[in-house]
């Protein structure tokens, strides 16, 4: 059921896909999502942090949180995430381009209440932005469980996009005296900065030394 | 009027900003924006190319785009960029955060109907992107101008979200022998790959080789 009439794309349809080891693979490697949400009449896209657990997607927030209440209520949402991989170049500026993958989830999620599947969330969203680091620190209290709110979105209804390879130009355009190609782009970590507060003799772990987004 | 109840953060309001020179300077270093709309009740968010000219931002996309449909009807939008610049890893589990630029523009957008400002508005989304491109390609032709379509949101309601700095971590966590600090996170290029097509003897172009998003 990942495809709709809402989640079957309309232009080039052919870098869409319902796959959802490919939904998957992009979400895990993602790092904030943005979510889109209408509230008054007035839609708002928010960005945060989210983990993919199973086939649900896990928000977090403040109790107060104005996003995730207007979600908690059932309201209509969709949630993004976008990869950026390359820009690319054509020799004219119309076909200028990027090459990205990007999964759009639409539907409804549901407030988390239960203490140990809002816990696991919790845990895996730590491990989803830091592999490793649930081991390196002080796990969530009752009370921070309590203070948090988390919702969970099934991925049931979406779509990936994905753009690869190099310029499309227009076929008269091949022979003008211009470079055309890929510009890959990628996110990377530099030499982690310890926090002044840090007590003396804690050096920093494989985990964060050793940290990349992107399994290549 | 940058500032309105809508545009006001409810949470955390020392990290939001309304300056205009801090809002632009963000817009100005990020390569997709995030477009909230409404169609038939359901939010959607596309990411999408975009650039900021004077107090505008403009879009641009296929003249059947959903997106630029709805939005040419005057419909309320949501634009959202983010510019994530650092992990940030405390010694307890819930104080993990990020350090991010983001902003977020309310409004109505307007379709660019005057072949003047299309024509700037699109060579000047090419010129965000790779900087000094525009001198290296094939302009573009009054077909392509009239066959895109070009929208224009002004900046008049619109917020900054800005987090730096080390964790703010439990006082009594400081004293855990975990390490804590931030992991900076940088979006960079890799060598430029040749279009397979690619006419002999050119070289790529120092917009290319030296290509880098962030001034630092």
């Amino acid at each position: 059921m990942l495809q709709t009439a809402r989640t079957t794309l309309k232009r080039l349809p052919q870098r869409g896909s319902h796959d959802l080891d490919v939904i998957h693979a992009i979400l895990d490697e993602g790092l904030l999502c943005h979510v889109g949400f209408v509230h008054e009449g007035q839609p708002y896209v928010i960005p945060t942090t989210y983990v993919r657990v199973g086939d649900h997607l896990y928000l977090h927030g403040a109790v107060a949180s104005r996003m995730l209440t207007t979600m908690g209520r059932g309201a209509a949402v969709c949630v993004e995430v976008t990869l950026v991989d390359a820009l690319v170049l054509g020799r004219s500026a119309m076909h200028h381009s990027m090459n990205y993958r990007s999964v759009v989830i639409l539907g409804t999620a549901q407030d988390v209440t239960d203490v140990v599947e809002k816990r696991r969330a919790l845990e895996a969203l730590v491990e989803h932005v830091v592999p490793g680091r649930m081991a390196e620190v002080r796990r969530p209290s009752p009370n921070e469980i309590a203070g948090t709110r988390v919702l969970s979105l099934p991925i049931t209804e979406a779509s990936a996009k994905i753009r690869t390879g190099p310029p499309i130009d227009d076929e008269e355009d091949y022979a003008l005296p211009f470079w055309a190609g890929e510009v890959p782009l990628k996110m990377v970590a530099g030499p982690p900065v310890p926090d002044p507060r840090l007590a003396p003799g804690i050096a920093a772990p494989a985990t964060v030394t050793g940290y990349r987004r992107r399994n290549d």
